[in-house]
């Protein structure tokens, strides 16, 4: 017997029809003996639709009223997922947020979960009871209801996880698992079967949008052991105590037979550039650039400072996510004066392609190797930003499948013919 | 100054342009001073949406859970509603039913209302906030969601009235008052200013679907003062406390003056009446049919025992929703030996047409009008039933609108051409 949670997200909760698969699921891993919780989210389009419905009404929404209205979406699933449920024989009830309940902080929108209170949930696992616990959402301190932000119901699911010392924390949803690369640019990419929850950061953050981010990082703190699973097989797939899918582990669950120099390849075609030209190569210049982006809450990513031509002044190129370049413009050319530049120059037509691995801690030679394959390819590097454990290099927009594959095959990543 | 309670059905709130509309009606009222509560029921369409949903995942749904899907229909309209409040500069939140609470009994998805903690929405309503609070929902003794049946949100309107000490609880709904009779049938339907509870609960289980029967009940014992009045008048509609509507009252706010014989004539298509040939003519044999149609709930209203054949059998007729007649015959048939009865002979095609009026009581002649009035038209009468302040005959379905006619004018009800 096993303590798991289950997550299905908004394409597994689209119609009864769905929600029928996902209650045939959860059957199989109770009927096995396990205590389960299931974590859902909202039907997919409904967040929209609610968030929609909140926008026409007032551009400036309140907050906590937002939060009424979309976690509505939440709560309408994990109801009918228990009816479902009860339908086919499974003792299972529904826990919103502020019955367990799911303490948060006050940031209305984009709470962030504190406590999650185990009495009721405990007791409810212990006299058999499948829990249904909503996504996505929580109490605060004052009472009211609060969500998470987008994606949030990754993050609710490691939260009751953790809270409740789940054995696994497994994530249904539309891919099978964690892959090396973008199957869809490479072909021959691999599932891994095991990625440690920094490696998964690394690849979360760059592009490979299997989980959100945050509860990746929440999975990491807590010690949560995720495995990511496709919730699109039949009836006839392999449990998942099977570990079918991509673990998600630390570092130590990984032992140096499995290691791999890299684990995977992401890309990220969502990032802006922006160039300053003429920038006063004087103290304090590069401060007054990047100090009114952060105060408007712009996340800058890749800097370069060019060398100065011998005339005071010096380019300054930086990266920022594309959603945010024209609010990027606005506030740099506000802080015109202050910075003192000459042009700003931008382009969306770059993207971000990095190889990430834990290997790379141990072994010299991963970025020049990239840097050398990407050179014999013809393909120009706009920027370069490392961390421990990845690269990332910022090119044309348009040479960034030819850069995955070149860089797959590079790191002998690669399938073999016969797998 | 005064304290009242509006309460908007889902016409009023189907999008965010009517949404806006409503704010703007609320707005008036709480510039001009007032403390309001609004109670919201959710977009029209979308409580059977969320039923057919509970529906579709399980014929014999939870009524628990059914109830968590339902009332999320009302958490997303008192969000938008305050959020729509907010943005033209009113201050207001959102209460759902678990927060003030509004407790309930644990009949899951028919409950009703008990208590109404008004700590914290007095204390809102002092602060001079606009309280916005779903209809139709609230929190059992097990700390879980319940819903208070179709219709319940005009119920939550006047339960929180009571519990607010309102000075008035304002429907808005999609007619402009209480007529003396549908004003489809005859155009000369005037609106009354006034009437009395027992004639609008009489009215209103007789056919004048203006507002839930319960509600009017609960006013009553309650002694809240219930005006209806229309939610599709623009901005230069008279403000409420003008009483544009009809105004629900007990029986002591109408003086001498204003109180008619009659006030209303109501009709009711959704009746069908069941006769059981050959019941044998002993005692118990009429508790044989009405109890096991007790048993399975089923509302029986008029009932005729014809006079014995002398063979020492008799015809029973009585009439049951249209809605509950399968299950009515089917009922009857599995009791079928216990009664004892020849044929079982059904008919929908029948109408209830009602006069009512508080002024009965003290007049004689009412019915015996009626059946004349009736008779001269060639109307035949198939069953009759009466109450302190009302007769109900039963008719065929084809002569509904000629009767309510004749009837309107024979108690002189008919507004003049002036009018």
């Amino acid at each position: 017997m096993a303590r798991i949670v289950m997550k299905f997200g908004g394409t597994s909760m689209a119609g009864i029809e769905r929600i029928r698969a996902v209650a045939a699921r959860v059957k199989r891993e109770a009927d096995a003996g396990n205590e389960v919780a299931v974590v859902v989210s909202a039907m997919a389009g409904e967040t929209d639709r609610l968030v929609g419905f909140c926008r026409e009404a007032s551009a400036l929404y309140d907050p906590r009223e937002y939060d009424v209205v979309v976690s509505a979406g939440e709560q309408i699933t994990s109801g009918l997922l228990a009816i479902a449920l009860q339908a086919i024989g499974v003792n299972a009830r529904s826990w919103m947020g502020w019955q367990l309940p799911i303490h948060t902080d006050t940031a209305y929108a984009k709470a962030r979960i504190g406590t999650i209170d185990t009495v009721a949930l405990d007791r409810s696992l212990a006299a058999g009871e499948v829990a249904v616990i909503p996504g996505f959402q929580g109490l605060s301190g004052d009472g009211r209801v609060t969500t998470l932000g987008r994606g949030g119901s990754d993050t609710s699911a490691v939260a009751v996880a953790a809270a409740m010392k789940a054995d696994r924390c497994d994530i249904y949803t539309d891919v099978d698992g964690v892959y090396t690369t973008d199957p869809r640019i490479v072909p021959r990419a691999r599932k891994l079967a095991k990625v440690t929850y920094e490696e998964m950061l690394e690849l979360a953050s760059v592009g490979a949008k299997v989980l959100q981010t945050r509860s990746v990082g929440l999975a990491m703190k807590e010690k949560v052991r995720v495995q990511v699973l496709s919730s699109f097989t039949g009836e006839d797939a392999p449990m998942a105590d099977t570990l079918p899918g991509t673990m998600i582990v630390g570092e130590e669950e990984i032992d140096d037979v499995e290691r791999q120099l890299i684990t995977g390849i992401a890309h990220d075609k969502n990032e802006a550039k922006i160039t300053l030209t003429g920038v006063s190569d004087r103290p304090g210049s590069v401060a007054a650039i990047f100090e009114p982006l952060a105060t408007a809450n712009i996340n800058v990513d890749m800097i370069i400072q060019n060398i100065a031509h011998g005339s005071g002044s010096t380019d300054v190129t930086f990266t920022v996510p594309a959603a945010d370049l024209a609010r990027s413009i606005e506030t740099l050319n506000q802080a015109r004066d202050a910075i003192g530049f000459g042009e700003l120059i931008h382009d969306t037509r770059v993207a971000k392609v990095s190889v990430v691995g834990v290997g790379m801690r141990s072994h010299a030679g991963v970025a020049s190797a990239m840097f050398t394959t990407l050179g014999q390819r013809g393909i120009n590097i706009q920027a370069i930003s490392t961390s421990e454990i990845k690269v990332s290099v910022l090119i044309h927009e348009d040479e960034t499948e030819l850069a995955v594959r070149v860089l797959h095959t590079a790191y002998g990543l690669d399938a073999s013919e016969a797998a």
